[in-house]
């Protein structure tokens, strides 16, 4: 495989790629930075490394291509890989517009690639027994979705800034209303409120730190969904599956086997953060879309979710900030894109 | 003291009454089913009993007044107590109607007697040591609230009739919208959905058994609060307060000492309901009312907590029903009530 | 009820028999303290109140006695309580030697009089539904007894003299041994190891603060019991019965349903005491004593529980003192005590 | 690197060594079964693979070699591989016999040669974390050490025979030994009971299935292990540290981060076994073997580490035979072994 994208999440990949998933080697990274794609390269004995992502694309050795870029980069490079012909891994979010995200979906599927959108979180062992259990029947029939998202430190104001991470409720929540969906079905509308209350900084760019987003699903269930920057005590998923006979609970705090007990209580440290909660299942992903394109099956994890997942985003940014809610229908593809895909009047 | 009312929670509160709170002695019972009033004064030794109320209000004996009768009788009853001059103390909700509540708010300043509203949540070890750490700046400044509520099982129909009962927003909210106001101040606005998801029983006589909803407070604060008539797995009620500094995490399922450790995992029981939850809460609140009547202090919980929580209760009821999002001046009692008291114009 | 002994646990014992259990009234209380005696009486509108002890025993409203005296004071308090035909409880240990609780025991079978030995472990909610699970079958065979007990601090010099409190082998020990023989039948011999690690001042007055004592039972099972007097976490009292399928585990630090989540992890306070943790259980045995002498039942725990755990105490003190370890035949009553009951050649 | 041994635990040692730790390559593994060795060769791009042990220390590319075959051939292999001048991993137990153990320490020392014994658990993040405190002074002194080792089923009875596994006091004891010798120094002496009390045909070969072990240390201070075969319900390993202010308590049997919520209670599935409780830990040890190696320092844990534990193993195991306590002494190498090392008469 090829990997694009060298940063933070990108050389965790790398050494998935080339250390852990036995279906992969890992034989080409690209980075922006010289300095970086040459060492990662050394780092995990990868054959060759590019400044340019397009060679890398071009290397007749790329059976398959990763791309951990920027997110206002994933549409011209998934693009330009699905025209190679190379099945694709894109890092959530698709696209900060559903015109890229469909563009990109398009391009999948004129050129019959499989394009897998990571949301690792399907992967994890907690949310893929949750899901199993819920298909079992553990407990009945599920009317509630809750789920909370907390980071234990906010981004920088250039990462926060909503013009490329596409603000909190795409940023982080993306992952969250893939949950919702996955568990739940399609969502009909959604309410958002939010504000600048732990971080002015974040505010001054344009984005907001706390969100508190109730769902309602097409079937009429209910759901909510909390993000916050200022959860200074760990790394803090949690997600609540409320059923007709009983409930499940996804989540922990106690990554660490150690309990101090002393005159100050029972203390016990928490995760630091996504690479420590989802460490495991960032690899149970990547092992997945490997598997999925050395058995020609669909990827399990599809452009289509990834777009679904942004409109549930977009319909809570804009519920956000004009205080109504705002049903899925008014943010659809069919609504704001491809006005020449509608029917001539 | 004199208790009037012997229902369910009514009988607890003879037993802590006549037996668990120091400073009071039970001499009067009352309820309408004198069966019932018979065996709870014989088993507390409680000199007399009536099947009238009134009756019990006339009794000299009668130091100061609990009133655990359904909500539709609060208002005349707790008028008719604080005429006669007894501190009275009358359980959630006060009324269903902020006209009623208002109503009794008058009758308690027209007396210059002490009426305590009876919300018990308030005078749990855990809620009370998170509102000591709050006020202590263990978590900095909060800055969400959450908080949720299941019951283990639902109510009768007759019971969750919302002509009686108030509906799953007045009947389980007011606890938790009395705990969003006592923790992060006055609430401007609530957005709620709702469904009726579980027990179709419920519908036919107009209440839901789900609901969310969510919350902007005056000090641009956020909260969401869930409640759920399903929560089969046991008494559920947690509330997180998340801070700039850390998260306070109130409540717990683990009623008992034992874990049980099988090929089938590690499994404890459950919190039953809320007469184990919330035992010694109910006592504490009790005496704390107790105590206020003999120190001559005013109550920990007014008569115009009361109407601030019921207010939001009538705010989520208008919004689940409307779906809209609902500001709490559209509801408040200078907006529904007391015409004579608006400006002339 | 009279109850005689009025220190710590004997005010708490005054409070139950007041007030929290239906079954019993208490209408005398003695305590060599005349200005305790007084005090607690008219806390608790206890009609009459004592000095000394043989006042309250030959007091003719008093049907049933309590006895929370100091250990030495057992044996005469309850045979004297026991030829009046008083049906009696003692606190634990009945007595520090085999001879005088032997005494206690030939004076109730003499006297035909229920005597109930205070074990309140037994009757905690937890070690209740543990021994209902061990009938039950839930872990199969019992094959390995654990029990740990830790105290918060230790007690003053004066209390810990084994002169008076039998060391730290019988006054804390004898809980453990209790439950032991309770869960897992006759011991056959036990090995002890202990010695003065945290308080010189314990081991000045010839007590120890820590001990590790390994049990071999009649039917081939196995046990250990560990005991700290410097817990200074909390109150911890654990119990861990392995069996062939399963395992039942006793015992709970958290007390508060509060968690803090902070940057220095996530913190739950801890039991604090026995008072605490036993709480409902010490009310539960007197329930329990109470309703056996109302039902004319046999008390469900009896002197001989008391004699054959105070026995075990005794060859874990033997084994800790010689290094060796004891087989309880070598401290049986047969060995040590009676020789004029024994069989004549 | 190396890798002699390819059953259940050498195949995971092949994984880590081809594809965990960035300081190894893994270019040679042997086995006595051709069709293993060349399977996990294929697995794991191992260049070379052999059936005979020799042939790989004779491959000039193996810089260093882990051994991972049963314990009887551990001597010869390592003395062999010593020899050869290559630094050596053996995996615990060293030996089963002290003569055994002091040859293969003569033989590093002669060598000159790093030999590392494997004992993975120090290298836990809980148990790493532990030590880490207790030198930081957390907890004050450690006073009392307690650890139980549980598996969730019992080995093959080929396994379990004491001639070729030692017995449970070696076989799984020898962790926990070495564990306490870790934090607490040496041991003055042990006494042990034990049994075969869940599944017979291990004592038909001679071995017990559980024990309890008591400890003294030279210091004065206390420990007890206790040992299990049928910790049916998971794989359970705890140890806890109590000091004169506080206590550290290691290990949990809770690895998913999902939670049943039904009317049977709160479930959450439990570890499975070793492989999955000690994954990294395993991980950990290797690499930090490697960079022992490649930094030339001294190995984290050596084979007199793994001397001192076998002897606690062998004094243990004399005491549950014989019924006495047994000090260190009784069984030491200068008691045991090189008589040409003793004093002449």
């Amino acid at each position: 495989m090829g990997l694009i994208g060298l940063g933070r999440l990108g050389s965790v990949y790398a050494q998935n790629l080339a250390r852990r998933i036995p279906e992969t080697r890992l034989v080409a990274v690209a980075d922006i930075a010289a300095s970086v794609a040459k060492r990662i390269a050394e780092e995990h004995d990868v054959p060759r490394w590019y400044t340019d992502p397009l060679d890398l694309l071009a290397d007749q050795q790329v059976d398959a291509v990763a791309i951990v870029t920027p997110t206002s980069t994933h549409r011209s490079l998934t693009i330009a890989s699905l025209k190679r012909g190379k099945p694709t891994f894109c890092e959530k979010p698709p696209a900060l517009s559903l015109d890229d995200a469909v563009a990109m979906r398009d391009a999948a599927a004129a050129a019959s690639v499989p394009l897998h959108v990571g949301f690792m979180r399907r992967f994890d062992t907690g949310y893929a027994a949750a899901k199993r259990h819920v298909q079992g029947g553990t407990i009945g029939r599920v009317v509630v979705f809750k789920s909370s998202s907390r980071d234990p430190y906010p981004p920088s104001v250039e990462y926060a800034n909503p013009a490329s991470s596409g603000g909190l409720l795409v940023d982080m929540g993306i992952h969250d209303f893939d949950l919702a969906k996955w568990f739940m079905g399609p969502v009909a509308s959604v309410h958002a409120v939010g504000g600048t209350l732990a971080y002015p900084e974040l505010g001054a760019v344009g984005d907001i730190d706390n969100a508190v987003v109730s769902l309602q699903f097409d079937n009429g269930t209910l759901g909510v969904v909390d993000l916050s920057r200022n959860g200074v005590y760990g790394y803090d998923i949690t997600t609540d599956l409320l059923g007709t006979s009983g409930t499940l609970r996804v989540g922990y705090l106690r990554e660490t086997p150690l309990l101090r007990l002393t005159a100050e209580g029972v203390t016990h440290d928490t995760v630091p953060y996504f690479m420590q909660r989802f460490d495991t299942a960032y690899v149970a992903q990547l092992r997945d879309f490997a598997k999925a394109v050395l058995d020609a099956r669909a990827p399990s994890v599809t452009i289509e979710d990834g777009i679904e997942a942004l409109e549930i985003c977009l319909a809570a940014t804009a519920s956000q900030k004009t205080g109504r809610p705002v049903a899925l229908a008014e943010v659809s593809r069919a609504a704001t894109s491809h006005p020449d895909a509608r029917p001539s009047p």
